[in-house]
Parts: structure tokens; sequence; C-alpha cells
């Protein structure tokens, strides 16, 4: 595990603030304050101009009033300019074309969000970008191919100033590597599993304190043999919400070998492995999920074995998704306070972009409880 | 009623296509393949030097490259742009940004999206906007006259080339108006309902016919009394809907008087409602609803009275959304061909951008039944 020193301050909220005080840890060697990529290392206009055989004019031309060179001119200057990757600095580009900046957001399809957690945070997102004079392109991408290639022509051609990008494991790390490579700003929404966590900017809701209020909530509806259905190993999100059922667990001194069945993050999982605990000598009395989908899926298998959930088998969600609302009985599940996660990613994107030698800035949420009927006093 | 000529085709999907013959009817006057307002209304970058009493080339650099001018010119050129509603064309704006053009979408918090419609049909909207290279620029807008501003913002300042508008009722009817006036080029995802239809262009999902085939699909399985729970009174959708449910109890004999119940679109007003059905001496053996959240709602009634949907009273919800599947039984629905609709869309913005005189295109498309354990044969 990476180590990082952070200090602790508690908002207005009651939410956790972290400030990163180092980063990379000791001995890494870099002055506090600077990229680790030293600024020299960014194309300018004076290397394009150079690279064509033409003036700087020449090629602020090319950029600012196309019209005013000849095809043929223009062409190899815009040739250059992508090959060098050279990006018109912020100042001249918002005189320039007067275009109301924009932060940048991928699309996933419906089944990469059943709960509907990121088109409720791109709404709550684009509301707050649109307080600070930001509008917000949106887009989709197939591939981490198709992404990068999206990212580095939007953000080339200043359509885009920024990213918010989400990095649920350790596999997802390609993007925010090539982003820091090519100072490319951004804001993870989640944290950047797998990388040293001062040194991105992120915004992030925790999860694992979400799992232990589940935990503790059936506990003290007189819970003992609480069972947790995980997902898979990921390092990352799947192992952050596993350690707060662990840590809750732990606490009340109650056991925790062989209470996990772990699978992919669907209504079937939930099923399966529900029912895996439930045919036990011993069965768990409580069933706690890492997503309203697993947790839909664990409340089928009580009843495909005449147990009603709430009365029979506790169990709670995460999402609060309009899943938790629609079944019956109604779903215990942790809510995200995404209009709150919003606001300060576009704090931090404002920051980040004002000061973009600043040290990055960290905010972790604390989620809530909704308590339904799948929860009740034994 | 509005009246209006369409020829009908069926494309290779089976599907619908509408070519207008004739806006407004006969007699507005109008020449074919002109827009209503005369080109000439447009204000002209002329018109703008004239007003600010500085040459034309003035105004190109305060759009083009600002620097060349003094703070003092630069700003009284802007406030005339922005007072005159000046627009660059196209093509120089094109050559001058070099920006991928975007079209403009707006976001809905999910208390209105509850579904996940809009955020599914938004991905495929981005992702064929991309294939198109169009960027998709999304939205939040808390009121018409918010959304007014962002939308004439955007456009004046090219970020936006156009717009993806949905219109759901007459009460939605001062957008397309509003998009209309000013000449802003628009697709409607949905009908303009209320305005002449063959006035604009629009992709919409054909959800009478979608209603049809569920009350088909009841009396298939042998079920006479199908009740309608309906939405209130919208002049647009709503009454669409409920269309289909009578036509098809028309087209099979069955009797419709006093077999609607209407309310607000949710859970709670399904519940109600079905429950007054459910009470009544000759219940229904059949409920249609035009949404999934209604439907659910209808479900909950039946549980209340000791009734199982799907073996005693058949139930139809709309949208085929995760509701839809995670309850149980599983509920039977409507899906809806988004992705096909959103290829559409962009064909069709395509087409408006390339050749803005030429006649509006409408394309409606066919929903698919998709039978769960909600709906069994009786």
């Amino acid at each position: 595990m990476l180590s990082f020193d952070v200090t602790k301050s508690t908002e207005e909220d009651g939410n956790m603030k972290f400030n990163a005080k180092t980063s990379l840890g000791a001995g890494s060697g870099r002055d506090e304050g600077t990229r680790s990529k030293p600024r020299s290392s960014r194309p300018t206009m004076a290397m394009v101009a150079e690279r064509v055989g033409v003036s700087t004019q020449t090629v602020s031309f090319a950029l600012s009033s196309p019209g005013r060179l000849s095809p043929a001119t223009l062409r190899k200057v815009l040739k250059a300019v992508d090959e060098l990757g050279y990006r018109p600095n912020q100042a001249a580009r918002s005189l320039r074309s007067r275009s109301p900046q924009a932060l940048g957001f991928r699309l996933y399809p419906a089944d990469r969000d059943v709960g509907g957690v990121m088109a409720s945070y791109l709404y709550e997102l684009s509301a707050a970008a649109r307080k600070a004079g930001y509008g917000v392109f949106s887009y989709a991408a197939e591939t981490y191919e198709e992404e990068t290639q999206i990212v580095e022509e939007t953000f080339r051609r200043n359509t885009v100033d920024c990213f918010v990008i989400t990095c649920p494991s350790s596999d997802d790390l390609p993007l925010p590597l090539f982003l820091l490579e090519r100072q490319i700003p951004f804001v993870v929404f989640g944290r950047p599993w797998g990388l040293p966590m001062s040194d991105c900017w992120w915004v992030d809701v925790d999860g694992a304190a979400g799992l232990e209020q589940a935990v503790n909530h059936l506990v003290e509806l007189g819970h003992r043999r609480i069972a947790y259905l995980g997902w898979e190993k990921s390092a990352g999100l799947a192992e952050d919400r596993e350690s707060g059922w662990q840590r809750a667990m732990g606490s009340h001194g109650l056991p925790t070998r062989g209470m996990i069945v772990r699978g992919p993050d669907d209504v079937e999982t939930g099923r399966r492995a529900a029912g895996e605990l439930l045919d036990r000598q011993t069965p768990p009395t409580g069933i706690i999920c890492p997503s309203d989908t697993m947790a839909i899926g664990a409340m089928r298998a009580c009843r495909e074995r005449g147990l009603e959930p709430g009365r029979d088998v506790g169990i709670t969600g995460y999402d609060d998704s309009l899943g938790a609302r629609v079944v019956t009985p109604g779903l215990t599940s942790i809510a995200q306070p995404l209009e709150t996660a919003a606001k300060h990613t576009v704090r931090l994107l404002l920051d980040l972009l004002n000061n973009p030698d600043s040290k990055p800035e960290q905010v972790l949420l604390r989620p809530s409880l909704v308590v339904r009927e799948s929860t009740v006093p034994r």
C-alpha cells in the first residue's frame, strides 16, 4: 500500500476534507509546489514556428484568423501544432473565442450506470458548472483508445479546459496517467485507486463509512451473523467497500470468517451468492451489499426460500437507486451526497485551473443511511 | 386538432417514416422551401459595424483576434454583437476555431427521468454524434428563462450549432417557438405537441402503438376487462399514450367507459388508482400503464389486496426501466429503440444544418413489448 500524510479537517457539513501535505512520500526529490513534469516540456508557439519555418505571428494567425494565411501554409502549421501537441494558453484563448469554458465528462451506457448515480452526478455537475460559468461537454467512448483520442482532441482544440473522470479500479489507471503525462487538468470523481492519493485532485464519497453505517444499523436491530456479498477484487472500490464491513464487524467483535461471497455486480449474482449463504447450516440473519442490484438479488433468494426480507433477513444495498425505492419491501440503502460532491468537484476544478501549480486537494464526503422495510428490529 | 398531410413510407427496419408534404396547411401563403422568417431579418456583420460606427473588419477582428483591438473598442463591438444577436456564419466559424461542432442537450434531474430513458438516450446520442464529428454540450437548467439564456448564449458564441429538445406537452411549447423565432436549428426528440407536426424536425417513438401492443398482448392472454392508469391530460404525450389503449380496446370491441383513472406519474398514484379499480364490484383483470412507475404502484395495490400480479391481475408498464427488471414478479413493459432514435436524430440534424431551407423531416419509430411475469395466460 502507498502511504500518504493528510491533514483532516471537519467541514461545515460534518464531512472530512483532506489536504495533502506531501505527495509520493519522502525522498522523491520533488520540490513542493511544482508539477511532476517540468513546465518546459510543454510545447510553445515558438517551437511550432521553428518546426515549420515561419514566424510565431504566422502560427498565431493559423489559430486565431486562419483566413489570413494561404491554405498551404495553414495546413503546414496545423500539422505541426498537432504533431507537437501545442495548445494556445488559456488567457489568449478565452479572449479569442469568448466561448464559455467547458469541462469534459464521459457518459456510460445504462448497463454500466445501473443505479443512475452517474446520470444524477452529471446533472448536479452541470448545474454547479453553470454557476461557475462553465459548460459540460459530455462524450460517449467505447474503448480507452477512443476516450484518449476524444480527450486529446477536445483539449487541444480548446473545446474543453479540463476533465472530470472516474477511476473505480486499478484497471482504469491508464486514463489518469495519460492526463498527468500530458498535463491535462482533471479532477477524479471517486479516488484514483492505485495512484498516490495525494497526487491527484479528487472528490469521493466514503463508501467504507457507508458500509460501516449499514453494519451498525443491523447490529442495533439485533443482528449478529451479518454476511457480505462483495464484488470481485479490483484493487480499488471493491476492497474499499468490503473494508467498511470488515472494520465495523471487528469493532463489534463479530466474526467475518467465511461470511463473504463475491461476484460480479448484478441481480443474478446477488441471488446466487445470497442463496449460498442462506442454505448453510447456520445462515446469516443480515446481508450487507455494496450495491442495490446485488441486494435486490439477495431479496429474491430470501423469497425463493420462504423467507421475508426485513422480517426474516435484514438486507441493505448501496446507492439509494430507483430500484431500492420500488422493490417490495423497500430496500434500506446508502445514499451518496451527489449535489455536494458535484459542487466540490467544480470548486476543485476552478482551483486547479487558476493555480495549476498548487498542491492537489482532496475531499471525502460521508454518505447517509436511508432506512426502509428491508431492515426491521429482530 | 391540427391536420397535416404526410406521406408514409416503411423503412428497412419496419418503422414508419413521415415526410411532410405541407406545413401549416393550405392558404398560409408561404412559399415551399423557405423558412417562416425572411432571411434578411438575420443580423449581419455590416449591421453591427454600422451600429458601433466602425468598419466590418473591426467587427471581424473583435470576434476572431480581439487582442488586435483596444479594450474600449472591443467592448463596444461585443455589446452591439450581443444586442443585435449577430452570429458569425458557420463556414467562417469552423475555419476560425477548428472546434469540433457540437449539439446542445438539456439534462434533467433524476426525479424527472425516473426510467432513465433520457440518460440512455443521451448516451446513444453522444455515440451517434461522435461518429458524425459532433460533440454534445449538455446543460442543466432550472427554469425556462435559464434554458433560453443558455441556448442563446451557447448558440451565439458558436459553442453549440444546434439543439436536441424534448417537448412532452403543450406547456413546453415556448422553447420550440423561441428556437423557431431565432432560427436556431433544432430537432425534437419526441413530438412538438401543439405545433403543426410537419413544421419541425422530430424523431419519436410511437407510444400509442406501444400501448396497443400491450392491450393486444393482454387480450391474447384472455383478458377482457382491461383498465388504464393514465397521466393527467397534458395536450400531448398523455393523450397520445391513452389513445393507443382506447384504439386497441375499440378494435377488440371491449368497453372503455369508466375504465380510466388518471393522476401524476408516480408509484403512489399508481397504487391508489389501481386500488380504486380493484375495489370495484367488477374489478379489471388487466391494468395497462403509461410508465413503469405507475405499473409498480399497481403491483403494490394488488399485493395489498392479496392478489398476485401476473397470476391474478395482468399488469404492463412502459420504458423497460431498471424498475421493471428488478421488481418481483418482473414487469412486462414497452421498450423504446433509443439507439435507433439517436441515430435518426443525428441524421436529421446533419440534414437540417446542411440544408436549412429543406422541408422538415419526421421519423416515428415502433417500440417493442418485453414480456415478463406480470402478464401470464389466464
